[in-house]
């Protein structure tokens, strides 16, 4: 549920506040766990009272969602930037192409420990989601619309470069982001690299793009 | 780690009481949650002392990974009695392949509720390994183990009818099984069914299986 929180214009000083809480929230949330960690340990960790965090969420669900949003947003800017630095003579030769992707997607992984704590967020709210029929709608609402702009933009990546999907470029997104998930929870549980995204998602490429 | 109750033989009376266990197990980690359902609950519904309990199971952990274990067994089984009934006349055209290739993925799918049951278990199993760096070396063999079987018996289908995966086999079932689990739990938060598993695995069936 979005609140009059989430679209009103903020103050320079409100929007600090936020972010600080969002900050605050990602670290403990990861380290102790969404369902054990209370509001009070979120806003003793940003510095700030309940007050402060309820003038900015109406929930800790809401927090989540934020976080959610904020990070994919992160990301999608991340696509974006590198996407629009590669030139055509990067993917001219196969070799090129498949460091150009294999570029595109390491820009979708963080720096430890930040990679870790993002993998064991997302696993806690996919569960959450996943045993509470209230909160399930928003949060799959929130992976479908992102999933789609991962869509848009890589659409646009490969018709640049005279390539495209093999199939229906919402069934490619979502093979690519299992792939990447299934990948990055392996290196979280200490797999070796054959079992971690980079081995999946090489394979998924070759298979999923073709020249137009 | 695996106790001597694990490999001993066991008699048909305490086989029945481990499996009442394993039964009771299931269902109230399914509808509780692994982390805050006790050992006690388990008994409970079951019908036995937490003597019984111990004599079986040296932990909470290991009842999970005989749980995880029997109905991978299950699975297993059920792909085997499949793929065993299975006449090349089905594969010869396309059309027959094909639904033979879905018959085979939805022997995965058990009966709602124990389906939506296993889907929870598994993600908060999943979530407890990462969260704990001792308990996640056993959960990661116990998945490669079952993984490495799940390729055998594809392998052995495959060959009978002249096909062959498109990548190493142990990618390919990571692929697999990586999108039959996300579109599982898809389903759980109630997605429509182009984002559920049929639709993912239909393509991936495509790209990843061709002649010899």
């Amino acid at each position: 549920m979005t609140t009059e929180h989430a679209t009103s214009v903020r103050s320079p000083r409100r929007e600090r506040t936020r972010e600080r809480l969002l900050d605050a929230a990602f670290t403990v949330f990861a380290d102790a766990g969404v369902q054990t960690t209370s509001i009070e340990a979120v806003c003793e960790a940003a510095g700030f009272t309940r007050g402060a965090f309820y003038s900015n969420f109406a929930s800790k669900e809401e927090l989540f969602h934020a976080l959610f949003e904020r990070k994919a947003r992160e990301h999608l800017q991340a696509l974006e930037d590198l996407t629009a630095s590669i030139d055509a003579d990067a993917v001219a030769t196969p070799e090129g192409f498949r460091d150009t992707v294999r570029r595109v997607l390491s820009s979708f992984e963080l720096d430890e420990p930040a990679h870790r704590h993002w993998c064991l967020m997302n696993a806690e709210f996919e569960l959450l989601a996943m045993r509470d029929a209230d909160a399930a709608p928003e949060y799959l609402a929130t992976q479908q619309r992102l999933r789609a702009e991962v869509g848009a933009v890589l659409d646009q990546l490969l018709e640049r470069f005279g390539l495209r999907f093999t199939v229906d470029t919402a069934v490619a997104v979502d093979l690519l982001i299992d792939a990447e998930v299934a990948g990055s929870r392996c290196a979280v549980l200490g797999a070796p690299p054959e079992q971690q995204s980079a081995t999946r998602l090489e394979s998924l490429v070759d298979l999923l793009i073709t020249p137009r």
